[in-house]
């Protein structure tokens, strides 16, 4: 029986010190698309139209990172140990080619993991994130919803989720709404919600990406990988001008920028991401 | 028998004392998309892989704007009355609704007809252009190469139209060539280069084009369409920026920006552009 986003077993894998958690489902054969996690996101955070979508013909991976949700160990404070972390994950499964879809910090950990591990990366897609010192946010609320956690869940609100991810208009909000139905569709076998930890060592790290190191937006130039960059038109969390700055930098990246979206904007227009992902992962 | 690019007779139409030479080719029923050709150009400066594919499933039509190469009369000096005789040219067609893809000044052009006509126009494709007001080109070699004219054809040259379309890359020079190779399979029935009084008048529509008019930018709000803004990473001649200006101000854009690049990379890339624009006319 072929597994799926909703039935797939959670399995176990160790490397560097840490009992990852991870699913993997779609065709046996092909280049393995692994999946990076948002801010405080894990294993149940992925929209399955877009995992289902993109496992129609090619394997996909989805992991929590060291530390996040149901691996063990403690969340490392900077990007590029993430990125560590990450590269030892996928030797761990033995393979030696992967394509990386890194959505925020995942695009950022998916952008240390490519500059450490380059020959392992086939193909990049970098959704909602930007480069090493980019633009911060300005906007006065995302501190609050950022950290905002449901004393049930463990896990920020729905609120917090629709006006981080989404933009104010009624029709970003109900797909937000749909969206948020679609995630929460796995009942059985369920990750953990990310540790108080998790989210501090994220931040810290985060903040830290946000200097500028060196010249700026010079590493960019060594991810050499086709790379698709996309973001809605109005992410009020990594501003959407990084993905221009991204474009601008890396010597091989397409753009997109979906209307009256924010931050996850893929999940705004699945079928059109999923539509634009494959011209792209196939091509 | 049907019409191709390379076969499709030039025919005219009367409207506001202007005899405009058109082409119309693809299926009969459908919205039928009309081109608005860049800065000098003629009915022969498009892609007949963009043309040819977009008629696969729609009507093309393709025209010169009012006193443009086969067109009678004298091209206005500003962007606005350029508009007025597009309009003239599509009610004259007996057209009530279109989708209308601008390149460089065709795109201005296209604006400016939407804002006057918005009840004509379905969809808008916005090539390698930008707002009213926009960020003007810096490149020390633009107003040489954009105004350089070959003795024997009339038109701008190879080399001119190399610099001006494509990035530096040889892998984005061969493409220009490519695209320069499909650009010239039309042998009977070409159309007439454009005359100095062409040239003259956009120079000046152009130049007016880039100065701010009240709000900047606050017209493109009436541009509710859906649109698909294109262009490359590195465009010389309306810089890339304008590009991510528009779909910033436009309610209801999708940007697509394409790597290695420049003015021209919907001919650098014509398949790739096919399938995001089918894509977006046929959702």
């Amino acid at each position: 029986m072929s597994h799926a986003h909703a039935t797939a077993p959670t399995e176990f894998v160790e490397a560097k010190g840490i009992r990852f958690a991870f699913r993997r489902f779609g065709t046996k054969t092909g280049v393995p698309l692994v999946f990076m996690q948002h801010f405080r996101g894990g294993l149940d955070h992925w929209d399955p139209a877009i995992t289902d979508g993109l496992a129609g013909n090619r394997p996909v991976i989805l992991f929590d990172n060291a530390g996040v949700a149901g691996s063990s160990g403690e969340t490392p404070e900077t990007i590029d140990a993430m990125g560590d972390y990450a590269v030892a994950f996928v030797h761990a499964l033995g393979l030696t080619q992967v394509d990386l879809l890194g959505f925020s910090i995942g695009g950022y950990v998916a952008q240390a993991f490519t500059l450490q591990e380059p020959e392992l990366v086939r193909r990049l897609m970098l959704l909602g994130t930007g480069p090493r010192g980019g633009e911060p946010s300005k906007d006065a609320n995302f501190p609050k919803y950022a950290t905002s956690t449901d004393p049930t869940t463990g896990e920020s609100g729905l609120d917090a989720f629709l006006y981080l991810f989404f933009s104010p208009s009624p029709k970003s909000q109900a797909a937000g709404k749909a969206f948020w139905e679609r995630r929460h569709q796995r009942k059985i076998d369920v990750d953990k919600p990310s540790s108080v930890q998790t989210m501090k060592a994220q931040l810290v790290a985060t903040q830290a990406w946000r200097q500028i190191k060196g010249e700026r937006f010079a590493e960019l130039r060594y991810i050499t990988q086709p790379t698709l960059v996309v973001n809605g038109n109005k992410d009020v969390m990594v501003p959407t001008i990084n993905s221009y700055t991204l474009a601008q930098h890396l010597p091989n990246a397409q753009l997109i920028i979906y209307p009256d979206a924010g931050h996850g904007s893929q999940y705004q227009y699945p079928n059109l991401f999923l539509a634009h992902a494959r011209l792209f992962l196939d091509s």
